[in-house]
Parts: structure tokens; sequence; C-alpha cells
């Protein structure tokens, strides 16, 4: 399958490369490191085995790569107005978009330039990181599961889970966007915005009680607006909230993506992760009071780290 | 009147010098600043006049000032297990405790090692802070209340209000101390916080719409917890916040003292601004949840600081 990865980050040199290594033509839209992944190679260190593609297709400019049957997108949700033109030159009739990003409102904009058609939803759990110039760090977790943003559970969608399944990325066809992607901002949510704001990992917030007793009440927070929302099955949320806690225990310490964004002074992926879910819950009448606090603080922080002098890096355009 | 300070931070400095000023025979226990004083006296920078005092009492223990009429306590709350035996020697029968820290808890520790009719509280609303050694800038503010914690309105607090007014600090003598208390909360519990938190002043905070919503709200929550506590006569929410509002609008670029004592890498008066009046407004059925959350935010964030390598200063008798 000739597969394009858009904004390949962690997450899509990750998964760019275990495509590419299960045999799948993988052309890759690479900015910071282009010249060394060009030069020497993709390198991934993971528990499950380091590997290495001396042979990457890297572009510079989306053009070169032409129409692809599938476009995995990695961009950074806060990139998502730079999406339809980096995307549009990939897109033929049967072209499949893929948007492995955080959060809530990326289909949309997929389904707004181009037809909800083409729009599939992947929600990744997936701890990794760059390392030096070429290289990914893998470090934890790392599957994926995919809906449809227009149907219920399609053939389409069946397959590219076996596809991405058999790439040894374990994968799961789901038939509830809206579900998977608020079981994965019960998550986000909670971590990534305490761990950006006090600058501490995982573990270190799951070794505070207060913290864990504040995790807990985010979390059920979100399943509450998230049981709001219409899933076709409510969400469990005391059985569902201590298995991420105990997830996220054997994740060590991790330093989740919105915390690794603050600390390298590049934006943070507010909307998406919380101002779009404060808005649709918000709707349907569920105030996610502690919610609609922390992002209150991670805006006048973002300021505060703006106004600091931090540059906001050249490259927009980085990934989850 | 006989005047011992202890506690002599950027409060203590300075209301001691206006009392000293109008004639007093003020003593000062010193510290950080002991040697400077002593050398080449105490200089106070005002927007009201500049003063000196070239002859300051100064003391580096507290057993050489022995038993006065008044002890003005301006320690940090999180050094109140020292406070019984720092201010002992300087009590007399006669002698009265005025503790002018924030938050709540600070009149019992002295009731219970003194006796409650020694005690007054007073709540400070003063903009200042410590320069280089020996001098002390008062930015803006100054106005003090006092009320007796173990009776309504006496003799001895209308006086004590009546030498303060005549030292230049204006003074009202209350009845009420819960009231005061929680009405100097209302400003405390959002601004010291969200400050300390954010590294913005009060102004950076006021710039940002979402903050003044999130700081309304918490000053709601304090407020409500506040007319729970069976307080003399309720605070008129509305009202009392938005005069709180402009009266920090009108303080400019303001560093609370907790946000000061964060950037210094001390401690921070955690317990008696917010474990107190949470305990006590869960008391009553009142769970003041965005408080809860600033206190568990701030009390990890304590634990980063600390573990960040930053040293607690020696000086741990520092003042608001």
């Amino acid at each position: 399958m000739r597969i394009g990865m858009i904004g390949a980050g962690a997450l899509g040199l990750y998964y760019g490369a275990l495509l590419q290594k299960a045999g799948h033509d993988v052309h890759f839209l690479l900015r910071r490191d282009y010249q060394s992944i060009i030069s020497n190679g993709l390198q991934v260190k993971s528990p499950r085995g380091n590997f290495m593609l001396s042979d990457v297709q890297g572009y510079r400019r989306v053009e070169e790569i032409g129409v692809v049957d599938l476009v995995l997108i990695g961009l950074k949700a806060y990139s998502n107005d730079q999406m339809a033109s980096l995307v549009a030159p990939l897109v033929g009739p049967q072209t499949v978009l893929l948007t492995l990003q955080n959060g809530l409102g990326n289909e949309e904009v997929l389904a707004r330039a181009f037809g909800a058609h083409h729009v599939i939803g992947g929600v990744a759990f997936l701890c990794c990181n760059r390392g030096e110039p070429g290289v990914v760090n893998h470090l934890d977790q790392g599957a994926v599961r995919l809906a449809e943003f227009a149907d219920g559970l399609t053939e389409r969608v069946i397959k590219l889970s076996d596809l991405f399944t058999s790439a040894s990325i374990p994968c799961e066809a789901c038939a509830d966007l809206q579900k998977i992607r608020w079981e994965k901002l019960a998550w986000n949510i909670p971590f990534n915005g305490l761990c950006a704001l006090t600058g501490l990992s995982t573990d270190r917030l799951l070794s505070c009680p207060e913290m864990v007793t504040l995790i807990k009440q985010v979390m059920f927070e979100v399943v509450a607006a998230a049981n709001s929302q219409g899933l076709s099955e409510a969400i469990d949320a005391d059985a569902f909230i201590q298995r991420l806690l105990d997830v996220t225990a054997g994740m060590g310490p991790y330093k989740p993506s919105m915390m690794v964004d603050r600390l390298e002074n590049r934006p943070i992926e507010l909307e998406a992760i919380y101002g779009v879910p404060l808005e649709r819950a918000k709707t349907v009448g569920m105030p996610m009071v502690r919610v609609a606090m922390l992002h209150a603080l991670l805006m006048v922080s973002e300021v505060s780290t703006r106004e600091q002098g931090c540059q906001v890096m050249a490259d927009k355009a980085a990934v989850e």
C-alpha cells in the first residue's frame, strides 16, 4: 500500500517505520530530521527490538509525494490550519485519511476539506519521543484503535486494522469514534495538562496522593461528559479509570507530549484536548469544573511561557 | 508602648518602622538584615514618603528583648512550630499578642500556648517587599483590621486600633475575627496560589479573561464557604468580589507573598491559606472544588520545586 506520513514526529516516525518494515511503500514528509534521515536512515529504539531503516523515502515538500492510498496524519493539532494544504496533494478519489492526532475536532477539519467519507479517526496509546536526529524512541504501549468518522464499523476500517496489526501495530477496529476519542481524552486531559503545568512526569504525579485524587476527579468529569455525548455504550467510570491509572503506573517516568511541547517551548494542543471537549460538554450541560480550571491555567501559563522570551520553534508541524 | 516584633520581614519591618517613627519603643527580632540594620539603620521607601530610622533596636535572640506590652507577629505561617518558643520570652500577664499572619489557624497556636485572652488577630492588606539589606519597599495599601480572638469588640482592640491609626497605619477595630480573616482569604486564595503557580503577577492574571473568570469562581467559593461559618453578617459576594478585583487592578504588577516565596525557593503558606480553610469549609459541607484543586497543584509543585534542587533558605522566619 502507498502511504504518506504527514507530521512525522515521534508517533509518525514510529508507525511509519513499522509499516515500511512490514513492506509498505511509505513516504515521509520530513522537516527537522530530513537531512539526517536521508543521509543516515531512521533508527527505532524499542524494548520490542531496535531496528534501522537505511533507505527512507523522505521529502521536504508534500507535492513530491503525490497521490497515496492512505495518508497518516500525525500533525500537532495546533497546526491544523496547515492540515488541508499539507494533505491535499496526496488525495485521490479513493484515498483514506487517517488522523492519529490527539483530541477532538481533527476529523472535522479533514471532512470539511475533503469530504467525510475519506476520513477515519485513530487513537494511539503510545509512549514515544524523539532522540538525536534520525532516532525515535519507543518507550511503551503502542496500540491503535480505528473508527470511521461518518459511518459505523466498515469493511474498510477492519482491513486497515488488519494491515496495522500485521505490521506489528496492535490495532482494533471500532464502531464508535466518539467513544474511543473520549476514552483517550480521559487520559490526555489530566496527564497532559497536569504534567505540563507542574513540570512533573506521570510517576511523580502518581506519587502524590492529593494529585491522584485530583487526577481521578478530572477523569470522572471527562467520563461523565463522554457518557453525555450519546455514545453507543456508556463507559464504566470506576473500572475504566482504575485501568487508566494502572496502565499509567506501569509507564514509569513518562513525559506526556504536552509536557514535552512545553519543555521545548512549542505551543501546546489546548484547543483539541481542552477547548473543544469543554465546548461539547457544555453544550449538553456538563460543566467539567476542574477541566475548565486546568484549561484556564494552561492558557495563562502558555502566555507566560511565550512572554518569558521563549521562541516558538519554526517547526510548527511537529507531532505527538 | 513597649512593642516586640517577631518575624520582621517586609510587613514586620514596615509596620514596626511606622510605630517607632510615631514614638513607640519597638524591638525587632532580626535575622537576614541584622548586621545591615544595626550598622546602617532601616530605610522605608514608600509612595507616602521615604524615611530612615538610623537607630533601630534589633536583636538576634528573643531572650534579649524581654517582656513587652504588645507582640506583633509577622512570621510566615509555615514557621508556626517555632512561634510559641519565639514569643514566650516576651509575654507577661498583660501582654497582648497580635498576629498579622495570613490565613487561618495562627491565633489558635498562640491561644494554645499562652491563653486565648492574650490573643488578637489582625488582617493586613499591604503590598510591600524587601529591597537590598536594610530596605523595605512599601508599594501600596497598608490598612489593618483588628479583632479579638476570644471576644467581640473590646475596649482593648479599639485602643490598639487607635494606636495604629495614630502611627499612620489606617486601622479598624472589628467585632468578628472570622469575617475579616475569610475576607482576606477571598483575596489570598486566588491570587497567592495562582500567581505562585503560574509565575505571573496580579496584573498579568487580570489581563487574561479566562483567568479573571477563574479568579471570580474561586472567590465565590471562598465567600460561600465564609458565609457558612456563622459570621456575624454575611458577605455580599457580588459587591465584595468586584471591590477586590478593582483594588487588585489598582495594585499594578504585584507579586503576592506566596509567589515571592516560590521565586526565592522558600516554603509556601499552604496550610494556613489552603489546608485549614478547606478543612473548615468541608466540616460544614462546602467542598470548594476549585480551591481544593489549587491546593493539590500547589502541593505537588511545592514538591517539584524542592526536588529541583532548590535550597530552602535558612531564614525561615521571613514574613508576608
